[in-house]
This record gives structure tokens, C-alpha cells and sequence, in this order.
């Protein structure tokens, strides 16, 4: 039932992050069969982060789009990341920050056991600070949930 | 004032974290002038896991010991990275759950303009779960203040 | 001191929200001299669904709508309510999702004691998701307070 | 995609809960082909619900003990139900107060479309005050998630 | 409805706590025909500050112990100061902190309309911070509820 | 490493908050060489509130701000009193209040050693509630950070 040292799907999900390569990794991720993206989005408003990468693992067939068991899974992992970048309020705009962030999604199963079926983990880095140039500091967030 | 792309330090705390290279990354990072150290803690009581983090920042003289403002720093950068790793509620036994993490603490100045002095940056990573092996997840966060 | 088992004023705030036959139900609590109201809000706006439920309890005689001390026990045991319906953080459009719920508000004393006076229940039922048709599942919340 | 009317799965949870013959009503969710069960649990610490949950679910084969995805899916759904309990900090013991729940736990589709699978609820009903008979009053909650 | 200007009963109770001369300060607001006391309390659990102000309050008094009503009233507006103190999560020793405060409860009427009838304040003043002498900074709050 | 007795910035910022007579107030702390400033801020929009205290601190020379260390310990200072005033969620009008506060913003070493360097305190006090005159009670909040 453990985790499987060579699928860790979270540490995995950042390290795509903040790869510099990111085409390569994806890559050899989907030779453990799983399959993953990236993307951006800088916003004052949580929602659109939110928006941004449901759209994304859609488009990029992570998720079925019109089964709500797995969007409602991926919602889960992304409101999870995005404690780790707010740590406190899941609040931007609404508390006078913005955030320029990049995403990853991922998903495949990360145990030994087979039947533990597709888990998946989303993961954020950037910035987040005052609404001025600079104003920022950086911030990471990884969100994991079963699909 | 803009972060410098080659000293984002919580991308360098977290890739310190994830790496199984620990003291060569260290090496590099002393050559920016920073200072850092890793470590390791599992318990099912967050305040275990802030004293470990502590304690290891003192000993390395990551912080002065005898300044509150740098505890004061450091405390407030745990708690935020702990945010990321419990997603909601800052508990871990209270709720049923323990975590087994590695902990890295990054002290140096991430910015352009040197008067910006130093910041310190707390990272976790490690699994997150019910009190029974194998029945856990990763979690992550990272936690970024001024010293 | 205890609550009166034939008085548990959650239960029936609850019951009555999930009945098909609320004017019998309604018409049986009055006869314990308690009084209520049903109603219903759909929103991705938390403060929408809070005006709603103070405009019905203030039409409806439940809160006398001059006296602050009646607003405030009732805007707290809203607040309550929303707790169990959003589940960490109290917000709807500004995370992506929203909400179509019933509520119901219960005004009587639940305890053995007369000198308890009144108290007020508020409770909610109903779905929350993103706002696609069909991508949503159920939630329920209820708010208990002295008035 | 649409939840159906007669499957709503915390609507049925919240029912068999505050129902007073709760045979009747498992036998009858049966015929759904659901599975569920209910039990009690008093305590002043949280961790001793959720285990006290986990524990009947296994017991009644509502989860699969050796499946990490399933035990995932019920502790958050549990989390979330607690929400509703402790409205704002999922303390007890710690803030001074108390709990004597009843619970339910459910598990069946509640979808129109077969392929949305299992999901589970967990509702929780009862009394949380000081720890002082009759210094109480009621709380409710509900978790639902994908299993 | 509005608050009167000489009544504003939280201003009175942070004064008071702050105030090097509390009996003074507590006969003058015997003349509004209030009723206040004030007390210390110093923990790394919360819920002994709880315990704290609860028993002042009854021992002085303020509420009368045998009446629900009144020790939720109290009990809210003692965990409502508490979110002041905390900033965040309502935990001490569990994420490795300590207090030492002052606190006063003052119970009137601060409206113009006497029937808004009583309603409570709680103040908190002291300090927080890492169990070790000095290390630690003040933090304050306060808590009002009707009653 | 204790906190000078004369020199609690905490207390000092609350009552220069409650004072009638800020400008003698104010002076008195120059002495201490302590710099401070005093303003007002009615809104819906925590995000208001937040901009018009940095925009004080600015224009009255107690941070500098080209500098993004400075603007950061207050940020996390406002945040910190923004949870006295709102105890649970930071929100206003998304949840249906609104606050009508006073703020003071005070920056000095409240400490023995000289080498603990300048804290910075933020104080609100003032009313919330609902956007109806006279349906509001009063509320504070204290944030204090090292700078
Ligand atoms: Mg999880
Ligand atoms: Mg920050
Ligand atoms: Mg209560
Ligand atoms: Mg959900
Ligand atoms: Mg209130
Ligand atoms: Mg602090």
C-alpha cells in the first residue's frame, strides 16, 4: 500500500514546476503512464486561478470533462494548493495581493498497489505580494486528491 | 526592487528539499553568499515539527539565538510553510493524522536592491496521513519572511 | 437545564427543511409557540445568500427587525450555518463555485428551563459546485444562537 | 450529469440520523444498492470522531480497509462534516467544549449517469458545548466526496 | 439603535485592562450600572484561558451561572478575543506558543434604545510567543456578543 | 531580550487609538523615538482598509516604501489586526458587514536590546456590522511584526 519511491506524484508535480524543461519531464512522466501540463496565470482574483487550470487539464484530456467525480477531485486539489500559496485565506484581490503563478497537473497512480487507481496532484509556485512591480515574495502550494 | 531571477530562494529551498544532492546544492548556495540547512522530522504534533525546525536553524546559525526579531522571522515562516502542508487547519494528531517531513531553512537576500537585506525561506515536504503506514499522501509548503 | 427532547430546535429546523410538507410542519411548531419560515437563494455571492435569509426572518415576524440585538444573533447563526455549507472557507464565486439551498429559520426555546428564552435556529440544504448544471453536490449547515 | 432525486445521498444521510428507526430506513437504501451505517461517539477530542467514524465504516464494510484511496475519500469527507460541527476552528477539547454525536455514513451513486461511481456522505448530528450537562446546544454536518 | 458615545462598552474594556488602575475604572462603569471584573491567566492551552475568564465571570457575578444563555454568550465572545490574540488559528501550545494575559469582562447596555438590554465584552492584553522568556511579543483582543 | 515595560508598542498603538488627544499622544511617543500616525477608513472592502493604512504609513515617513522588506512586516502586520477585527473569516462585505474603523500605525524597538531594531504596530478600532446605521458592535485588532 506505500507510496512507490520512483512515483511520487506530488514531488514529481513540482519538480515539473520549476523545471526549466519541462517538455523533456513531461515526457518521461508519460513513461510511468501518466500524463500532465502546465500553464500560467497571474490574477487578483482566486477564481480565475481556479478557472485557469481546470481549463487547462480539460483541454489537456487530465480530466473528463463531463464527469463530475473527476472535476470535482481536481477541484479539491486545487483549492488544497492554493492554501499553501494564500496560508491563511484562500483571499487575493479581496485582501490587497495578486499572485503570477505557474501550474502543473498531474496525474497517475503513486502506490505500489495497482488498485489504488489514479490519484491527482496540483502544483503551484510564483509570486505573490502587493499589487506593485516587485512587491513579492514567492510561494508554492500542492494540492493531492484520488480520482 | 524585482526578485533576481538566480536567487529566488524559495525555488532554491525547495529544490534543496527535493534534492538527493543536499550538500553540493548547500555548497552552491554558500557561494551566493546564503546560508542554509536540512533536516528531517515526523511526529503528530505541530509543535514538534516547529521546535525541530528551530532547533536545526539555530544550531547551523541559520538565526541568532539571542534575537527575538529572527525567531520572531523564523516562527512566522514555519507556520506559513505549515499552512501549505495542512491545508485548512494547522493540526496533525488533533485531527487524526501525522506527517513524516524533510525541512530545509535558506537565509539570504533574494533581491536586486541589497538593502533589502535578508529574508528567510522555510520549506516541507514529506507525506501527510492517518496514523497507519502507507495511508498518507505528500503535502509541501513553503513559508518566505524579512529578517 | 437540559434541551427538551420534543424541543430540539436544529432537528426540527433541519427536518423542516428537508420536508416536502412544510406547512404542516410549520403549523406543528407553532404549537410548541415557536415560530419559522422556509425559503430559498441561489448564489455565487455569500452575502446574497445572508441578505436573503435576514429579509425572510424580518418579513416574517422571527427577528424584530429594529432591535440590534435580534439582527446579531441571527447574522451569527447564519454564519454558522454558512461554516457547514462552505467547509473551511466562507466563500462561493470568489473560489469558483456556487450555491442553491433552502433554509429555514426556527425562533423558540429548546430547554427544559424557561429562563432560557428564545433561541434561533438556522438551518441550510442544498447543492454547491462550480457553476456548471450538474457539477455540484449536496451541502447542509445549521446555526444555533441565543436571541 | 445531474444528481437524481430520489439518490440524494446527504439528504438520505441527514434523514437516517435524525430518524428514530434507523433499520427501516438502511433496509430501504439498500434497494438503492447503497450501503450505510450509524453509530455514536461523545469526546472532547476530535481525533477520537474521526476515528470512531473510520472504524464503523470499516467494520461495515461501507470502505475497503486496504484501499488508501478509500480510507482518503471518508477521512475528508469526515473533515468537512466536522466543519459544520465546530463552525471555524475543528477544536474541541482545546477551545473548551464538547461533543455527543450521532453519525451516519452512506455510500452509492447519487448521479443520473452510472458512470459517476461511488461517492460517500458523512453527516454528523448532536449536542457541543461546555463540559457541563445541559451547557449545549446542537450541531450538524456533512461531508460528501468521491470515493 | 445607535451605540452611545459614553457607553461604547468594548473602548471601556480595553481601558480597562489597560487602565494601571482598575478599581477605580470598574466604580465609574458601576455608574453606567455596569458590571465588569478583571483577572490574568497565563497557559499554552487555550482552554484554560477559557476556563479562566469563565469562572471570573461567574464568580464576579457577570453572568448567572445556572442560565445556558448567558455562558454562550459569554463563551462566544471569550472565543471571539481569542481570534484577536491568535491571529489565525486559536492554538497555543499545540503550534508551540505561550500567553500571558490580562483580561476584564464588562457586561451592559451600550445603545441608546435600552431595550437592546445586555451585552458582554471581552478584552484580552498580553503577550505571545515562543515558550522562552522575551521572546515573545503583546497581542490583544475583544470579543462582544448580546446576552 | 524582555519587553521594555514604557515601551509596549502594543499597548502604546491602542491607546493612541482610543485617545482623544493623539497629537500631545504622538509627541510623547517621538520622545521614544518612536514614529507614528493615526487616520480613519470606512469601507465594504477589506482591500480598502489594507491600502489605506500603507498609503498612511507611507505619507507619514513610518516606512519607507521603495522598500519591499518594509512594506512586507507592515502587510503581515495589517493582516494580523484585520483578525481582530473580523475573528474568523477576513472579510466584510462579502459576507454581508461592514467596519467603520480608526487605525494607528506606531514603529520603535519595544525591547531592552537596542539590537532588536524597530517593530512595527497596527491598531484598528471601530464598529462592524451590518451596512445599517446603528446594527454594529464595536471591535479591535493589534498586528505586530519586526520590520
Ligand atoms: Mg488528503
Ligand atoms: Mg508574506
Ligand atoms: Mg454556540
Ligand atoms: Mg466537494
Ligand atoms: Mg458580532
Ligand atoms: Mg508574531
Amino acid at each position: 500500500m506505500a507510496l512507490n519511491k520512483e512515483r511520487r506524484i506530488g514531488r514529481h508535480a513540482v519538480l515539473l514546476l520549476l523545471s526549466d524543461e519541462s517538455e523533456g519531464e513531461l515526457e518521461r512522466l508519460r513513461q510511468l503512464d501518466w500524463i500532465g501540463c502546465k500553464g500560467k496565470v497571474g490574477s487578483m482574483e482566486a477564481h480565475k486561478v481556479v478557472a485557469a487550470i481546470e481549463t487547462a487539464a480539460k483541454k489537456n484530456g487530465i480530466i473528463q470533462p463531463d464527469l463530475y467525480r473527476e472535476s470535482h477531485a481536481l477541484y479539491h486539489a486545487i483549492m488544497e494548493a492554493l492554501h499553501g500559496v494564500t496560508r491563511g485565506q484562500v483571499q487575493l484581490g479581496s485582501v490587497h495581493r495578486t499572485v503570477g503563478l505557474t501550474f502543473a497537473v498531474l496525474r497517475g497512480n503513486p502506490y505500489e498497489n495497482a488498485q489504488e487507481g489514479d490519484w491527482i496532484a496540483v502544483s503551484l509556485y510564483g509570486t505573490i505580494g502587493a499589487p506593485v512591480k516587485g512587491s513579492e515574495h514567492e510561494a508554492i502550494g500542492l494540492g493531492v486528491n484520488h480520482i
